[in-house]
Order: structure tokens, then sequence, then C-alpha cells
């Protein structure tokens, strides 16, 4: 190896250095098989522990409750912006959507071709950069949808909301997905992109209360009813079985360092280094999110000018502080820090944000 | 490593050793980045390479004209089973299909939920041994479909069908993608799980002429048309990179080997070494398919009984001859050697049944 950099990316993004070692390991002979975990059949005994065993782990590490089922899908939470109104449509009673920006008006858009979508709050006043408070949901209403972390804006919900009892709260965890503790019964579905805390790029989870997989019409195509996935167990198909190897190696990396309690504390920590320079800064570096709404994931700041920015990038990757360009649609800067970035990686990019900031304020 | 079996799954099924090799090398620096390509963003110039690189050999190698388009999608040929209706219906005319066995009765199931489905042929009545000939296609539907290879059957087809010139013919070639030279214009769609003949689980191959991405009803989700994909080049959202990028090294594999023609040669020769077998074995293998659709990539087989078949799949995992044991629908026996599958592995499964007939007839 020649050399391992510091990857802000926000998705795909950076994976735990030990889960990458084992996989390189065993890339060619997986388990004394004589084969690789990319060659074995999704059938066959050895593929179907880490199957198993990935599921199990989520279970344990999120105390997801036995009324819940775990999927593991493919197409991205885009295709979840579609598969959640699809199979939680109930006829005549619109669906409830917090508006919070890129990512939930993509879940929205698709939302729409199923029923009435009713905004019950945005954010869209102050270009997205907060979370709406104390927003009142009805109780009329086939779901209520939020998305967890804004990976664009960098905002994150810090409480989640309350629904009333018989609603189903759905949220889009992407990319927060186990970033810090929290209560699954809060929530009749959580889906996820595991691409940026919890594997590569290729699965998506879907947690489930199981009462919620009955009201998919009968006419929908056997592939799009978590139904189908839910009864055999995420192999209808042939499932994305590297991929969800890759979880399962994240999993167990993060049951032995702590579990979640660990990787919040550790997030918590991670993203106040950074905001702490950001506050500390005289303006220098402005924030894009307001403060009660910050992200533990997505930080996003500003500088003066577009040039400036841009030199901050280039000088941050000459240090092999890679991946700090805000997203393409806002500008700006991002430092995505995901579970697998290190305390050492973000104190790194807090010592070159302070040296540039004297070089060049 | 250990060692290396010769691996006869159905799929996920054998990859080429140098392709894994190639990666198990890079897994922890992909082209001096410092960053695993299952970490690097899908916006990142490194990725581009890959992904654009995937689709430019995959042209290469199979003649692509230049209207056609190339997608690298999620979800299987099972979610192409409802996508290829979804997208190609004309409102009041049929869509027809050829009925072949299992794959087939799939593909059908999911063509039924958006408008009337002929069968123009079918295999049924000698349980999918073979592949209907001289099938009259009607000029009144909105597109003719077959299933290029039965992975459970074992049969496939030797010469294509001729459809009316205005008829699209749609073909799902999961088992038998890239196995011999093709007239792609002969086709409007052809579809492909990667993970037989092409690369890992997790990633799905759309060829399809452009003309036919307008037919798709506006209010269709974004992620279920293939005019999305085709408009960003398979990256409107994150695309499965890690698959395609074992995609790509295996398109670059068969390039230095001698493309397509050589991967045909090749099978051809494969396949008649366990063909010869049966055929001289006076009846202790007894071929499933019959001998004029046998499928150059599995080979079914039955022996005397369900308890000498479990036998000989049983001593041949002794010798390193995996994943033999026939599909749970059917039993038997089944080899399948898809293109990494090497002359010398068949050889050797070759020799093995031979001398499990001398012991055991």
């Amino acid at each position: 190896m020649k050399k391992r950099v510091y990857n802000f990316y926000a998705g795909p993004a950076t994976l735990p250095l030990p889960v990458l070692k084992k996989a390189q390991e065993e890339l060619l002979d997986f388990h004394g098989t004589g084969m690789s975990v990319l060659e074995i059949s999704h059938r066959s005994k050895e593929y179907d522990e880490v199957h198993k065993k990935a599921s199990e782990l989520l279970k344990e590490l999120m105390g997801i409750p036995s009324n819940y089922k775990i999927l593991w899908l493919q197409g991205g939470a885009s295709t979840q912006f579609f598969m959640t109104p699809l199979n939680l449509q109930i006829n005549g009673k619109p669906m409830e959507y917090v508006h919070t920006g890129a990512w939930a008006k993509k879940a929205i858009k698709e939302a729409k071709l199923y029923g009435e979508v009713k905004i019950v709050a945005s954010s869209e006043d102050e270009k997205f950069t907060y979370i709406p408070k104390n927003i009142q949901f009805s109780d009329k209403v086939a779901y209520a949808h939020i998305t967890g972390n804004e990976t664009i804006g960098g905002i994150e919900w810090q409480e989640w909301p309350k629904v009333p009892n018989q609603v189903p709260l759905v949220c889009d965890m992407s990319s927060n997905f186990i970033d810090k503790v929290i209560d699954v019964k809060k929530f009749g579905v959580i889906y996820a992109g595991a691409q940026k805390n919890l594997g590569p790029a290729g699965v998506t989870v879907v947690i489930v209360r199981e009462d919620l997989l009955n009201r998919v019409p009968e006419n929908t195509p056997t592939m799009l009813k978590w139904k189908t996935h839910a009864e055999k167990d995420s192999l209808y198909n042939t499932s994305p079985c590297f991929a969800i190897y890759l979880c399962e190696l994240v999993l167990e990396h993060i049951k032995m360092l702590g579990g979640i309690p660990f990787m919040e504390k550790q997030n918590r920590k991670k993203a106040k280094m950074i905001y702490d320079i950001i506050d500390k800064s005289n303006g220098f570096y402005k924030g894009v999110a307001k403060k009660e709404s910050r992200s533990l994931m997505n930080i996003t700041f500003n500088l003066a000018t577009p040039e400036l920015e841009a030199k901050c990038v280039d000088e941050a990757k000459k240090k092999d502080l890679i991946g700090l360009k805000g997203h393409r649609d806002v500008g700006g800067m991002r430092a995505s820090i995901y579970n697998a970035m290190s305390v050492e990686g973000v104190s790194t990019l807090c010592e070159f944000l302070e040296e540039f900031q004297e070089k060049n304020q």
C-alpha cells in the first residue's frame, strides 16, 4: 500500500481500513472455500451465513424490535422515493412530507405520482439551512415522511418529530444511518443507501414494521413489493452479495469499537472539532447550516469568494485531504465525516483549515 | 492464496483469476488515489474513467451500433421483467412472449400487469427441454420477448428468431450474455444480470435502441424509466461502482484474450467436451436438453437415481469441483461453464465424470 488519503467525499465514502484489509485478504479465498465471495452462489451455505449475520448485527446494534423486517435491496434511496408511496399508499388519503432540501424534494416528486402530497413544513424560506420545528402532523394521512439528514445543505434532525400514533413515520436516513443511537420503534419505515455510513454503493437497507407490508396493491410488480423481499429474507432474486458482505464487515467493526453509542460519541466529537474552527474563524469560514440544525455528517461552509474556496480545496488536496468541494448545485465547501472518518483525519483537516486561514485572511 | 477450486455455480459464478488478482491488488489504493474504488465518489474523475471505459469496451467487443444506449442498472433481470413492459408498452397492443422455462415464466408474469400477453410459442409440452422453432411472430404487437438461455433447463437459442421489421425483439441474455458473437442490430433491447458472464451480482446491463426510449408513460417513477438512465449515462443516482469496475476488468480481460470470437470458440469447445461424455456414457449420464437446443452455458443431466446424483455431487466436491447440484426446482445435476470457466476446469470435470461412471455403473 502506497498511502491512504483522508477522504471527505459525500458518498460513496471512506470505509474503515480494517474492513478493506479483511476484504482484500480474503478476496481470492473466502473462508477456505477456494472461491471469492464475489463468485459464490447467493444460495450457498457460505454466503447465507454472511447474509444472515448482516441482518443479525444490524438488529443487535440498532435494537430493532422483532416486529420489524430488515431488507437488503438494490436501486438506492432514489428507488425508495417511489417504493415508499407505492407500498404505503392508502386510497384517498394524502401523504405528508417535510421539505428540507434537495433529497426531500426528490422524494416529494416521486410521491406525487401516487396521490396527494401535503408539505407539512418546509425550510425553503431560508434556503434549507434549518430543520423545521414544532410541526403539526395530521392524523388523516397514509404516512409522514422526513429526510434524516440533507447531505447537500448539511442539516440534520436533532430530535425526531412527534407524529400521531396511527401514522407511520418514514425516514430517509441514507446519510445519517447509524450515526447515533435512535429508537427504531418511533419509525414505521427507515431506508438508507449504504454508501455513506454502512458500506459501498449498490445496496440499500429498508427497515419496515411488519404490519405495513400488507398495504401494497396486489397488481404491483413482484420486485417492487417490500413484502416479496420480506418473505424471502431478501433472497427472492440474486442479492448484491459483495456489497452486503462489506456491510456485514462494517457492522462487525462497529460492534468491536463499542457499537452505535461509540459512533455517536465520536461523531459528536469530530463534528464539534470542525464547527469550532468555523465559529472561531471570525467569519473567515461561514457555516451554511443554522447552529441548531447542524449535521454531524456533512459540514457545509463558505469562504469569502468562490476563488478562495477553490484555492482551499486545491491546497487541501495537496495535503491528501480529498473531496472537500461542495455539491455542484450549491457550491461552497463540504466536509463529509461519516462513521469511518477517523478523529485523526478530522484533526488533520482542522489543522489545515487553521493554517489556511492564517495565510489567507 | 490457499487454493482455487473449480466453481460450476449457475451464478454468481466464477470470475477470471487475473481480474480478481487485479481487484485485490488495487483494493486499498485505486490508481494511486490513496482510496479504494469502493470509496471514491461516483462523480470523481477516477471513477468516471472506469464507468466510461466499461461502456466503451462493451460497445467495441459486441459491436454495438451508435443508435443504442448502454445502461448499467441495479435490481437484476428480475427488475427488467417489469421494466420491459413498462418502458415498451403501447396502449391496446399485446406483447408476445416465447415460453421456454422458469425465467421466461417470470418475465411473462410481470408483463401481464401491463396488458395482454400472447404466448406465441412454448416448450412446456416437453418440460422445457427445447427451444421452439419456426415461430410466427405477429406484426401487431408492442414487442416480442425471448429468453436467450434458460439456466435451469439448460437450453439456449441457437439461431435468433425472425420477427417482423417494425417489432422490437427483446432478449433476456442474463445467462448467455457475450457467450458468442451476436448481431446486436437484430434486437431492440438486450438485458442481462452481470453475475454469470460479465461480473459480480449487483449490476444489470440494458442495451436499448434509442428510438425505444420514448414510449414510456410520463407518469412513471424516474428510476423506472430507461430514458432517465440513458440521458444521465447511468449516473442519475449513485451507480453500483464496484460492480461496474469489475465488469470493466472482465471486459478488458476478454479483449486481451481475443474478444467474443475467442470466447465463443472456447465455449463451444468446453460444452462439447462435457456433452461428449454424456453422449458416450451409454445412458449412465442422461442429458436433459434436446440436442438441438443444448446450452453452451448450463449443462443439465441426470443419473439413474437421485441418490447416485447426490453421490456424484459429493465426490466431485471432494475433488474441488463445486456447485454441480441441479436447480432446487428440477433436481439432477448441472455444470455451469460460463466464459470464466477454464478449459482445464472442464477437462478436470470430464475426467472425474468418466471415473465416476467406471466405478458406479
